[in-house]
């Protein structure tokens, strides 16, 4: 057995702190989990990379109070397309929204440099160590493994370290061959994929353009037939990304390789597209030249220890701007283990056959080719949101998703499996209007949301009260307590104080239809909506009101949130949502069934953990 | 001549790191002024005292980038007043908001502690100061003036240091007795005033209490004939600030001093007046006893080297949470410094006059008192916004306030004297939304903007493209460059390029009403609005539509900007803003004495810089 210059354990290991790894790194810090991340470059990544992030990617950012990276980012609102005309100068065929309405509060994309993501996501997992009771989740540089092993036999002891990993460092001081030795509980692990196929440029400059009417400030896709096709993507900083096709034609012998690709050959390339326009630049940020993989990783997790996320299992092209997002997604959604491997491979294998489908119709040369995929190339954009914004994803059936079409009518637009949306509701006790999303930021719990219904109404309010009555005296008590991480509720204006970071593991909110002025909530509502503290009072923040009816001040909301969810005004739904923000099960608010189904879910997942 | 510890020269000393103190100081680090702050206290204030933020400092604040501070306050939304029934038992007798329509898209009051403000206000200044080309601001505890004196034969000499000032120091390791003279051309200095009257009790309680109808939430004045006044504001971290009436009576020889008050006085008292309701506490933040007191200072600037603000010119109570408020709003003014005097001493004398009468309003005691001015408190209560907020501030007519009954028809709701409004246009050039405001961050710079109407219009689009030329070629040439700190623009997601940062003093923006899809900025728009840059290309970021005309994408605004201004959709106006915000002058686009009349008014500020 060699000799190593440390033995130590953790219950995480996280290999790579890129936006992936970090994500992951995050969820552990604010659950107060053991980890430790490992990185092979000395520094945060300084150019260049992933900068494109979607809806959701924002949504899940948000959840971790790091709304801060939506407000940077540059939104992308709108697409031009350009199509070679009759003579074959390029002119804009058409001008379409970026957006899909309804879809979500962020854009369909913002960009914005990675390493700035970074940088937030850093300093979000140092400011969760500085609670006492949680660990410190060490980011380290300059190192990375050299060597994996299972121990099958501790596999299934929840207690053991079976997972062993030999890490190396390169920094100036490390002995020279010198190894370290980590027994982990877990592991999470990122491997950069394989490319093949055709190359691409990209490069981000700041453009000195005449591109008409401002063009360069949108999403715009430009197909020519004097020199190929090219996509350019505004950022920040007066930046611009281009993503431009190469040909072989390019060579003198006819095959292009990547070490020909010079931002001489990427910018006479973009001007031989442009043409008439002129481009040109004296700043240029970054560039390379890829060539396009795109592959599908078998496994996502062995042996429910090692989980692999980001490009260790799906690599394709960046021009959709899809990687960084699906890979901080699948870290995202590790945090509830059993499904991991299911749920993303799904989401993996649509994400691959989107790509192909997309290079593909940006990858026309004739001027027929072009004239003739034109329309579908609209199509497919007009489409493409639902998935690459992260927001159309819809896990399958599972012990985590209970499809049941008994609910379905209950809440036609909150569908099992896909994230739980946000709405705006006016908290009852104060009147001020909260993004749903505030209230419920990630920090580990599952939240019961009784969509109340009209609770003015005597027989509504008394199904209302049985129901929270049995929710606050039988199911809340089946399960223990947790650990609460009281950083996430600054932007609440709460700090936790410490007899509330022991809380139960399911959070009850009441999102009623009644005016505010008819319900006094310390009358009216059953105690398990507006829990009494000892030393605290009662609680005024986890009653909603989406009446319709104006207030007074007319600050209220006249939006239907009822509606945009599918709900019954009248009658409500219960819906479930898991700590992933995805909806677990929906059930009705009368029915005595639904007590059943509700107790019956939550012993499926939290086997064990039941009084 | 007595010997110093150490003589040094600043060209600001700033005396007091309270919020006052602290704004100037931010202003003085944004505009790369040499600036020092000398502060008593060894830490920053720990509880209590001024909490309540008010529309018009939200936006001061926002204008530095610091809008996570409106995010991270309790925005108070409702009042309700309570008073005693036909039986002198307490209810409520009327709800209404605690905010006037369309005043600001900041609430009237938000509440936050102001140790936090403190905390955003010191990281902002050394943000600043990571600018190579800015001096550092230094902020230092433990120390405070000892004398001050004025050498009056240099007060007209712009590079001497007139104002003499010796400081001792606190610390520890100071010697005993050891004091340092500093020479600064200026001083800024903020003094506690006297205070005389009646005796009020504040703290701050997490309340455990059964008050009706969770009004514990909301602003809620109660007036009762068992026991006083009470006023209550909801705060962060569920804390509640209780404002008590303390009448002589609680004392056994009919005079109550301060040392009488207790936090069980307090709450006792609080008890009797919520009567029959109970409240309790166990945790207790602060409190406090004080005696009301309401004075204005005669001076606000001496020999035009030393300004007072704060406390030192206007103190008084604080139930209307208006202390911190003006006071940050009078340090935020002094860059603007020929008119302080004028400007802000208006400004204290109506401060007190609100005060005095909302301090009467809330005395009453007999329940005939109470009852026959519960009319005049609502009536007060429903107009004071417009002074309370820091929304009507109106400096009068003076060398920055043309105020010119020719162009009030042009921008009837833009009033020269005061502060000019923020609307949400779209960018002309990619399409995103953004808060007017949000576009004209503090940074030294004057705008100009050209409200250009309906350039789609050949005749009005001429005029703008005159105008504008003239801009270009006469108006800023005129006047020397600045320097411009780039730290101001990371929310604009812009990082300035060293070639930028010496930029015209002044800069303008386009604001028209024509669809963006009929106007190509390249081709049929003035350069000076989008102007060029031989490394960075052509400007995107100062053209405007404020057009209603939704686009495809349905996410253009329908809400009319020029309607909020009062400036007429074809023909547009021009408007002026001063650095402070405030709308220095109004004129036409199209008139030729236009241009006369802007540069005079410029001339008449920048005496003596023009070219």
């Amino acid at each position: 057995m060699p000799t190593y210059s440390s033995v130590s354990k953790v219950d995480v290991l996280i290999i790579g702190a890129g936006p992936a790894g970090l994500m992951c790194a995050l969820w552990m810090a604010r659950l107060g989990i053991n980890a430790r991340v490992v990185e092979k470059r000395a520094t945060p990544v300084a150019a260049g990379q992933a900068d494109g992030i979607q809806s959701r990617t924002f949504e899940i950012l948000d959840s971790f109070g790091l709304d801060q990276i939506w407000r940077e980012s540059t939104h992308v609102k709108e697409a031009t397309f350009w199509d070679p005309d009759e003579n074959g100068k390029i002119h804009r065929s058409s001008r379409v929204p970026n957006n899909m309405k309804g879809l979500s509060r962020f854009d369909c994309t913002g960009t914005i440099h990675q390493g700035v993501i970074e940088g937030f996501l850093i300093r979000a997992i140092r400011a969760s160590a500085s609670v006492p009771s949680h660990p410190e989740v060490r980011i380290e540089g300059n190192i990375a493994p050299s060597s994996l092993h299972i121990d099958a036999t501790l596999i299934d002891d929840q207690d053991a370290y079976p997972v062993m990993v030999t890490l190396k460092h390169f920094d100036e001081n490390a002995q020279p061959g010198a190894e370290e030795l980590v027994l982990a509980k877990y592991l999470e692990f990122r491997l950069r994929g394989e490319t093949t196929a055709a190359i691409w440029g990209a490069m981000d400059i700041i453009p000195v353009t005449d591109f008409q009417a401002a063009d360069i400030r949108v999403r715009s896709m430009v197909r020519s037939t004097s020199g190929g096709s090219l996509m350019i993507i505004p950022r920040e900083n007066k930046l611009v990304r281009l993503y431009i096709q190469l040909t072989d034609s390019l060579s003198t012998n006819g095959r292009l390789t990547r070490s020909m690709v010079t931002p001489k050959v990427l910018i006479e390339t973009a001007r031989r597209i442009l043409s008439p326009y002129t481009i040109d630049f004296t700043y240029i940020h970054w560039w390379s030249a890829y060539r396009i993989g795109q592959r599908s990783g078998d496994h996502f997790d062995k042996q429910g220890r090692i989980f692999l996320a980001g490009d260790a299992v799906h690599t394709h092209s960046p021009k959709a701007g899809q990687g960084m997002n699906v890979s901080m997604q699948d870290t995202y959604n590790l945090a509830v283990i059993p499904t991991y491997d299911m749920e993303r491979k799904l989401v993996a294998k649509e994400l691959i056959a989107f790509d192909r489908k997309f290079s593909e119709l940006l990858s026309m040369h004739s001027a027929k080719d072009i004239m003739e995929t034109s329309v579908e190339l609209k199509q497919f954009f007009k489409k493409a949101p639902l998935f690459t914004t992260g927001i159309g994803v819809n896990y399958a059936s599972s012990i985590l998703t209970l499809v049941d079409n008994e609910a379905h009518g209950l809440a036609k637009y909150t569908v099992p499996g896909k994230r739980f949306a946000s709405c705006q509701v006016t908290n009852h006790s104060d009147g001020r209007i909260w993004e749903l999303h505030h209230r419920t930021p990630s920090d580990g719990r599952f939240r019961i949301m009784v969509f109340g219904g009209n609770i003015a109404n005597d027989e509504q309010r008394f199904a209302v009260n049985t129901l929270g009555q049995w929710l606050g005296k039988t199911l809340i008590p089946r399960y223990p307590l947790i650990n609460i991480c009281p950083i996430v509720d600054r932007r609440l204006q709460t700090v936790r104080f410490q007899s509330e970071l022991m809380t139960p593991m399911i959070e009850i909110f009441l999102v009623h239809t009644a005016p505010r002025s008819q319900i006094d909530v310390l009358r009216d509502v059953d105690s398990t909506y507006h829990s009494w503290h000892p030393k605290l009072g009662w609680d005024y923040d986890h009653i909603f009101t989406a009446s319709r009816v104006a207030t007074e001040d007319a600050i209220q909301s006249t939006q239907s949130v009822y509606e945009d969810y599918g709900i019954d005004e009248e009658r409500g739904a219960v819906v479930i949502v898991k700590p992933d923000g995805h909806v677990g099960m929906v059930t009705s608010v009368a029915a005595k069934e639904a007590r059943t189904r509700i107790c019956d879910w939550f012993d499926g997942i939290l086997q064990g953990l039941s009084n």
